[in-house]
């Protein structure tokens, strides 16, 4: 395994890959940084290059800030790695690149990004157990490789994991809604506020829990921010208009006293606040489910995706190939729960998916 | 002492005087709830209606929700309390309309908001320490009698109160802006981010910790908000106003791809966020001053509010009257740090301060 970038996410994945026995060679442009990855264990070895890193390496993680991604990807592709992922905040533009860059290479690249870490914080937090549990997104396009989406997740699964598929774009519109707007909208709050209490210098002793809650992330280190705005700038724009928009909302019923239309609201968001998914529960019943893909290129993307769209995780995948050469069977593992609407919805798309449950 | 309405807010107040050796009559429309309150300790008696409760008291605190404070508030003025307080969450129309209902009894009111726990949340929750540090706002006006302040400002104090002084319109405008309007927001948020996420199910599997940390008020109790925005509706769509053209400058800044805008302030953000006041610590020098007031009405308000806007706690308020009648000398006790900058802001407004360090 190659890990390029050996910062919070990157070691990470290296402590917990090299707690399963894996060799992981390591590269990170700050080689002071690499360094303190082999002392504290996340690599077995500290190379000189990117493309050394990935050259001999069965999966290549690139975990660097997402405005050099694309090129690190294209160096691992270009230095012979088998498959590629990386673990930036914004897909899409990153995924359009590195397929522009290398239309031959990249069936073998697969985006990811796990809701956990950032792949710009330090190093001194990482941690074998930082996955296990956590949400990975995976992106994989038409163009994606089964087996290559297969041993990507299979890695992933193993350092704990929870993975789920959706198109680049889909990733991009839902982090810019749950992540992006949230974060300016925090700092936004936290910078008015500061602002006013320039003349007033009780305003923030009044911030209560409330306030302290909704303006944390306002606290944290700025430096990928700019970045990401400026990567994932039109699925920004497009959450936070549609944020802005509610509030407008909001503010006419105040401006009108409908005490039952803020009520309305109030109680709805409570419910959906209130039912935000914690995690996947440990001892969940899983189901195998057989899809046959092998006249219709592309549908590796578009069966995980789908899952995605409806929340089933895919807790396994594998391939089985047909001999006339691209294609087969995508045996997928799910929770037995999700299996009624999941194939409800392969069929509706014209699968024909098979059940077995698992003895 | 009587406490009208027994809730969270009212139940702790009696089980910290009590715990003072204070003898507490209660009362609440709701006999089940004042039942309940005598049984755990919060008063000593319960009473038939608000009139009894106020009438041998020598202070009234009023903890009912914020639509019919007003009306309990003169309730007890009427019935011969010498000085009544309530902690509803909006001050300036409560003090109107008792200034309003009563001309001649208001000078014995003072409106009170503490900045812990909500005056419709469960008697449950109640506890002695509820107020421990916490910070509490009084919001005299020029009519308010300073006897009466400093009874409500000592009884606070022995019950560990944070004591700050605000007019009531200065109030409503800082917690519409660091209370009411973060509630909308994280309502909205997480409302827009459900609705967004019932067409797809893996929206909020992605909401990560910074995102759950902003919506944590939306899954509070939605019952007191619709009343809070009806009465305080002003001051919130002014703050929400502010809030809406900050996000407003924001957009233009990811649209234009400004990095450095974006920067700063997230930058400035984070600074505030990580300078928010954190409660006052528990040993600091302590200084009295002595400001005289013989002459000028309404200046309880006046020098109170002035500290209360730079963020001056009065650890103490006393006064000395003069032999001529109304007025005196304001003795306050306050953080010898503070001292400075408030005294030379009172000589700005033509008073003459005296400090004295204590001994």
């Amino acid at each position: 395994m190659g890990i390029i970038g050996t910062g919070l996410v990157g070691g990470s994945v290296g402590l917990a890959l090299r707690r399963n026995g894996v060799v992981v060679r390591g590269y990170d442009r700050d080689a002071e940084r690499s360094a303190r990855a082999l002392e504290m264990g996340a690599v077995d070895e500290v190379v000189a290059s990117a493309a050394t890193a990935a050259a001999d390496a069965d999966l290549v993680v690139v975990a660097v800030p997402v405005s050099i991604v694309a090129d690190a990807v294209v160096e691992a592709l270009d230095a012979g790695a088998p498959v590629v992922t990386d673990v930036g905040s914004v897909k899409a533009p990153v995924v359009e690149a590195v397929e522009a860059a290398r239309p031959a290479l990249a069936a073998r690249y697969v985006g990811g990004h796990p809701m956990a870490g950032s792949e710009q914080d330090g190093l001194d937090g990482a941690d074998a157990d930082l996955f296990e549990g956590a949400t990975w997104v995976l992106t994989p396009t038409e163009r994606t490789d089964p087996d290559a989406f297969a041993t990507v997740r299979q890695t992933l699964g193993a350092i704990g994991a929870e993975v789920f598929a959706v198109t680049p774009e889909e990733h991009d519109a839902l982090v810019a809604m749950v992540s992006h707007v949230p974060q300016l909208a925090a700092t936004t709050l936290m910078d008015v506020a500061a602002t006013r209490g320039a003349g007033h210098a009780l305003l923030l002793r009044l911030a209560a829990g409330g306030f302290r809650d909704m303006t944390r992330i306002a606290a944290g280190h700025p430096g990928i921010w700019p970045d990401i705005c400026v990567t994932n700038r039109d699925a920004i724009v497009t959450a936070l208009d549609e944020y802005v928009a509610a509030l407008e909302q909001v503010r006419a019923m105040v401006v009108a006293s409908d005490r039952s239309a803020l009520l309305e609201v109030l109680d709805r968001a409570r419910a959906a606040r209130r039912s935000l998914p914690t995690g996947i529960p440990a001892d969940v019943e899983l189901i195998e489910l057989h899809v046959p893909i092998a006249d219709r290129p592309g549908s590796l993307a578009e069966v995980t995706t789908l899952a995605g769209a409806l929340g089933v995780n895919i807790s396994d995948i594998e391939i089985a190939h047909s001999v006339e050469g691209r294609g087969g069977v995508l045996v997928l593992l799910i929770a037995a729960d999700d299996a009624d609407r999941f194939t409800a919805a392969l069929t509706d798309r014209g699968y024909h998916p098979v059940r077995t449950t698992l003895s």
